[in-house]
């Protein structure tokens, strides 16, 4: 059967997967946050640089977890002369290579910070976008574990400052270098066990949600999950995982003060209220910690790694903030680039879970040492420590805890247009109110009756529209304007009938007043409401 | 010869051609002036909206000018799903994607704003960069006339709340309809001839470079420059020819008030100085005005584009703007989807060329109506105008006029580390400095001297720096610490060697303070030189 010849399709309008557009609650909120961040890390005397949104492929590298899919997570093309470039995957790769290029000139050790989308090519599920916005700061010139230990507080202090209150947020520390060297100590060193070590990390990672018998699948022989997926574990033997578990589940042992993370917020309580407990349980961190030493005393990097972490805790402690960072030995962060220090900034929300612990948000951050990072441009060591918000997430878990004021501030006042031919003249009311401060618009649509401009205003969301008739116009009085309130107009619709207080308020909501005193007559109206004009 | 095995190449930290990094200056001033537009858009009722940095190629269509060049100017790649996508190369077109979208649920006439990067794969060159910034509102849904006027009047309203006086700026306004009238009339009408018209708007966009006669050669057999290279014309007859000189040189005829651009600003600030004059020369234009429509009254549709001109003329004038908004009939606008008034606002710098008339700094910003582009996805017509910022290019313009302050702040405190076991001590003055909402660091350097950490906070620009040494620490009358004034001891450095003036200073530089009183002694020293802290 012969079909109708089709129409030409209409192009159709959508974004490609994993992409946003963003309103403007949206991006109000992303303001008031990114000020706030931007107020602690200036305290810090961090200062602003920002790099373009690509880069050449090589100078950024290669460094996020999912090699395995295509062009290894990262979108690329190609530049007219044929080398490669790529859009950023993070704001650490390219300050790396700021860094690089202006080394001579800049202080060091230096801070800076800087906002920006950044770019994933990855597979985008709920809440995974392909580009989304990141908040970093880094410190790139100082080896020493007091600049890990000041990501640590800023870190906190960002936290507090967005208004999550202390106990509500924990900021979880760790060292690639102990990692590195609890499995150099079971046999896994050497570039040839480079694979394996990533295996082993990833599974690591993953103990939050798997638990400690899913992470043990993961680094035997792998692990089947509920849907009936194998995934193929690390292959390790039984002295090793052991040896592994060790170290990865003694923040599981005990409560461990500085030590370990608690994983509920009254342990924390507890920990800070009574001075007594707290004494005897730092005691037993510090045993804890002493006998960390002795199980991994055949790797000198796991000590170095372990010592550095006391001495993190040391610092953060002098400073007043033991209990908002600890240590967690689960901690291993996704970059690959991670020479030392690694910390993770968590949320604990209020929500509680089926078993009564409060839910943990997760990481809505985090960061780490990345020593190698400067130098593979520079050819000597350049030791470096950064920090980086993940906004959207942030966002996201401040408007959960009601943080963010996201109500929708008050449209602009409308000006109507009642006879089309004297637009000139409505213009002209508007650019009055303008002047003097006041946020206002004339109606641009089609002003064939007034319902869809009071439509339009309500939609707006207008405290006030503005009227002139020929009636207004050529009153004995002088011209007049109608002003309506339209937000005492709103609460009028909703009132009980009670024919007097109607009436008076029927009266308020609709005045007729000169339109010399348009200024003054609508800024009343506005004052009355408390809407902001200038 | 043999030569020596040569060793691996350290990678080159370098940028790709026309990408620049951003320092802390440069920054902040952006950041004023982004807040500055931001207040006058809203004052405007615009609200913000945001789209991602790349959507769908076929959804931004193809309109930029060089469609020459590799990738017709737009950074391309595919989706693992097979599917181009380009980095956007203006914030238009993906807002006429965002309007379709979201078509149902907007109000309209929809007012937005948004700023952000745009990218374009050009050839880059000085002050010509591949991505940059540009600030852009548009109305979606109105067709009317006032719709553009607002646009210019919000254009120029700009341009004087970032401190551009009344008569260094203009906007400039033009219409498509007029050129595309023009055209028709001389039969240059039809799909057929749409190249030939891209090739006379090109030329007659190149009137204020190449001047009449250089315009004439483009429109006819072609043009050699001074290097030699010819460009080929758009080959039109002598009648033709004339016939787009009527209308273009309309403006070098007579200067116009409303309609036609001075050129110079004493011309402009002689109409508004002197009524009789004005009124004079604002009936010489209406004249010219009514000849344009009878030189071009076969064209129904430059006759329709006139009047809308006429109509954007009485509106602005009604709204106060004659003057600062004026009607130039050579004004083209480079990108391919106007299709009615097209605006471009210009700045007139104080400087003069050698003919002694006012250096045009040139286009800072510029758009015009698009009622073809959101169209394409509904399938039914929605009018729209938008207005675009070129934002470097206007800071460039705003730091040459000196309305950018660039005098860089002072910045944090620096607590030195005189003995490297008692780091955690100096940590905790830091985070009391901090606390206090004063801006401050602990030296993270290798702390082996003292001179290099005087010589980093010099670098830092730091107002003053804190030093404790064991002699403070085990001070009788309790811990002490050693203030260092380093702003009164850059002046100490320039002072003649008064004796006694040099001492009394030198004794105010330094002095020595109790720990406890740490807070309020750092705040004497901010505040006497009024340096900002919260």
């Amino acid at each position: 059967m012969a079909e109708k010849p089709k129409k030409p399709q209409k192009l159709r309008a959508r974004l490609p997967r994993g992409l946003a557009d963003r309103g403007a609650a949206e991006i109000a909120a992303t303001r008031r946050m990114t000020e706030t961040i931007r107020e602690v890390f200036e305290r810090y005397g961090f200062e602003p640089v920002e790099t373009p949104a690509f880069e050449y492929t090589d100078a950024l590298g290669k460094f996020l977890p999912d090699q395995d899919r295509p062009n290894e997570g990262v979108f690329s093309f190609q530049d007219d002369d044929e080398q490669w470039i790529s859009l950023r995957y993070d704001l650490t790769a390219p300050l790396a290579r700021y860094v690089a290029e202006n080394f001579d000139h800049l202080p060091k050790p230096y801070r800076s910070y800087r906002a920006g989308y950044v770019y994933r090519n990855e597979k985008p599920g709920p809440g995974r976008f392909r580009q989304f916005m990141q908040f970093d700061a880094d410190t790139v010139g100082s080896a020493s574990p007091a600049a890990d230990a000041e990501m640590c507080m800023m870190a906190a202090d960002t936290m507090e400052a967005l208004g999550i209150p202390r106990g509500s947020y924990v900021v979880k520390v760790n060292n690639r270098k102990v990692l590195d060297g609890v499995m150099e100590s079971i046999g896994l060193g050497g570039e040839e066990n480079a694979a394996k070590r990533l295996t082993v990390l990833r599974a690591i990672d993953k103990l939050d949600r798997l638990g400690a018998h899913g992470v043990r699948e993961l680094l035997g022989e792998g692990r089947k999950d509920e849907s009936g997926d194998f995934t193929k574990g690390a292959g390790l033997e039984e002295s090793q995982i052991s040896k592994i578990e060790t170290f990865v589940n003694a923040r599981a042992g005990v409560q461990l003060p500085i030590f370990a993370y608690a994983g509920s917020r009254d342990v924390l309580e507890r920990l800070t209220d009574d001075p007594d407990k707290k004494e005897n349980e730092y005691n037993i961190a510090l045993k804890i910690w002493g006998w960390l030493r002795i199980a991994f005393e055949d790797s000198p990097l796991a000590v170095a790694g372990l010592d550095e972490l006391v001495e993190i805790a040391r610092l953060v402690d002098a400073a007043g903030y033991e209990n908002r960072i600890i240590v967690d030995p689960s901690v291993v962060r996704g970059l690959e680039y991670y020479t030392g220090p690694v910390y993770e900034v968590e949320l604990l929300l209020d929500t509680n879970d089926e078993k009564g612990r409060p839910v943990r948000f997760g990481s809505v951050g985090g960061g780490g040492r990345y020593d190698g990072l400067v130098s593979r441009f520079r050819g000597e060591p350049v030791p470096a420590t950064g920090f980086s918000i993940g906004v959207s997430r942030l966002q996201a878990a401040l408007t959960m805890l009601g943080k963010l004021d996201t109500k929708p501030e008050f449209g602009p006042v409308v000006v109507t247009v009642f006879d089309r031919d004297r637009v000139a003249d409505y213009q002209k009311m508007v650019a009055t109110l303008r002047n003097a401060g006041i946020r206002a618009e004339l109606y641009l649509g089609n002003p064939k009756n007034m319902g869809n401009q009071l439509k339009y205003a309500d939609k707006r969301n207008s405290p006030c529209v503005i009227i002139q008739g020929s009636d207004e116009k050529d009153d004995p009085a002088g011209p007049q304007v109608v002003l309506k309130d339209l937000i005492l107009g709103a609460e009028l619709s909703k009132l009980e009938k009670d024919r007097d207080e109607y009436l008076q308020k029927q009266g308020e909501a609709q005045t007729k007043v000169p339109l010399a005193s348009l200024v003054d007559e609508v800024r009343k109206i506005l004052d009355k409401h408390n809407v902001k004009w200038n």
